[in-house]
């Protein structure tokens, strides 16, 4: 069986390495895959996102997500079974929300049957005490039914990815995230831009007039561009260069492009 | 069969995929798993705790941890064989000896066998030249007795993690670790704490009376608590925050609870 | 199947996932190993070093290696096929070149056929729309020959890894790379250094007598030394503690060894 893993547990302890321990006690033999574990601290939003990334190209599995800030608090733990029969695992906190859109909803439940847990279950490590043996768990078979009680799909937390605003003359949105090569990926997907050859951007408090291209090669290295990326998104990027740093632009900053 | 692998070897360069290569060409089909690879360098006492940590959840294995600040010195090589059939192979420096303590001690070689090595044997990368074919074929089942002499259980090197001292009116420690979440680990074992509501907590050369609570959600966000951790031990935490840089403490600072 | 991994995507998002979960869609239960994903950005030479140290090891399998400055451009994919049976899948900007110097080139093709890649295919995401889907599919054994137009040795763009030079006084090389030991390896291979037990050393605008020797145990701690590393190079280090940090030198600094 397939289990796909994302956290927050960052790689410098061996956190993530416990969780595969016990999802390989349980289901011996599983086929482990990481998707992230370096995600920004508690940023549901961001792992959401990496989530609904993976999922779209992953094969059908077990997908286990713990980005957790309320972990030892009352929100619940959940598994949601999708259209084509895969299983995602996590906390009640949005954290699925995305993936679940992709996938689509066909049953939930809430993760309530301590014999599926590793006791005692401390308060601070659901991944290794809860999440991990349920994925583990389902993995090997176990039906969704017999870890609790049966959840609607608007019984469930879901996060909101801020969503970019149009008016006539400009569309407003925000840089989504920021990856390793400077990339300024935005909120703005790329059917709401105008074909135009160049456009104008606000962003980091200047307007600049950057070349709309398919792709690196068209423009200079150096030179700024913005284009459909892999996912569907408006980029701002530089060729050969970093933009992020070019424009000393952090994720959440403001990107309003005029029509 | 299971190799799990700890090693400080990081991330930024091939040593770690070296070394998985060395043990699937050895044992194909084996399931490796890692444990760790950003222990910090040479610190053998944290790469002891992280393996303990992993090996109280993880199947019986193969377990392989370098850190390595002796290598190309006259220090040797060993393979310890645990009470329920774990191997652990590594230095002889005490990286075992937390692990050890956990699974029982059974049997132990130092690894000799010039025919379970990589030629010619590097000076500086014994990981990949003498450590990972170790395990590699032990995990294919090449009996214990052939890489070399029997090694009695005190015959071993070990590494003293540092207790808590405890006095009428106080119990001394130390941070034993700060991870990705600023939370700090103590050398204290939380049975040791009184149960009272707060505690008064020396950090930082700051006397701070700290929330002595369970888990995160019982303060609020930005307080300080103190609670006992998914590994027994005190831990000392900020709800939504970073103790360790609230508080501009580092590992092995001083922690001193009153009574 | 045996598939190794190598890019530039980093750690911190879920490119590196993604493109697993394309290889094992395509590929059901192929052993993926990391190889290195945190290569400097853009690095062609550095990951082809890193291929090179890895594929030495390595089973014979897939090896997939994306570090693709060119991305969208017209620089075209490519799978090349080695002696033994190993095929190397990426962009054909010299990424390649190392291995195929270590495992010897038997056929190679230009990655055309529009079947064997992900639809619609990115232009800025070759990794998983374009060089995983080949790998994927090379692994599950589709013959070289389907997936586009046979290409000649020396047809390929190579890397050119700087090499030292070397006359009657002096051996000038470079740092070829800095690890996270602080260890400098040198571009300047062991056997062209004199077996004088010190030998003066110009790096960081300095020139220093260093010790020559075969380990770290053969000097003090804190004393530099300069011995044959486990690739065959030459390589400054400081026993106990970190040369680059020590003499404040970086990738791509100027060595002059004198005879």
């Amino acid at each position: 069986m397939f289990i796909s893993l994302l956290s927050d547990f960052g790689l410098d302890q061996e956190f993530v390495g416990v969780c595969k321990a016990v999802l390989l006690l349980i289901c011996p033999g599983a086929d482990i895959v990481d998707i992230c574990h370096n995600s920004h601290v508690f940023d549901i939003e961001e792992g959401a996102l990496m989530l609904k990334n993976f999922v779209k190209y992953s094969p059908v599995g077990v997908h286990l997500a713990v980005v957790d800030p309320g972990v030892g608090t009352e929100r619940r733990g959940i598994a949601v079974e999708t259209e084509r029969g895969d299983i995602l695992v996590g906390p009640d906190n949005g954290i699925l929300t995305e993936a679940i859109d992709v996938l689509k909803f066909r049953n939930a439940v809430a993760l309530e049957n301590q014999q599926y847990m590793l006791h005692p279950v401390s308060y601070s490590f659901h991944g290794r005490d809860i999440f991990a043996p349920a994925a583990g768990y389902l993995a090997k078979g176990i039906s969704l039914s017999e870890f609790g009680p049966f959840l609607a799909h608007n019984d469930l937390s879901v996060v909101q990815i801020p969503l970019p605003q149009e008016s006539e003359t400009e569309i407003r949105g925000i840089v989504l995230r920021v990856d390793r090569f400077g990339n300024l990926q935005t909120n703005i997907p790329a059917w709401m831009v105008p074909q135009e050859e160049r456009i104008p951007v606000e962003i980091g408090g200047e307007i600049i007039n950057v070349r709309h291209a398919r792709t690196f090669g068209e423009v200079s290295p150096g030179e700024l561009l913005l284009y459909e990326d892999s996912d569907g998104m408006v980029t701002l990027s530089q060729n050969k260069g970093d933009a992020a740093r070019f424009l000393d632009v952090k994720k959440k900053a403001l990107v309003v492009l005029s029509k």
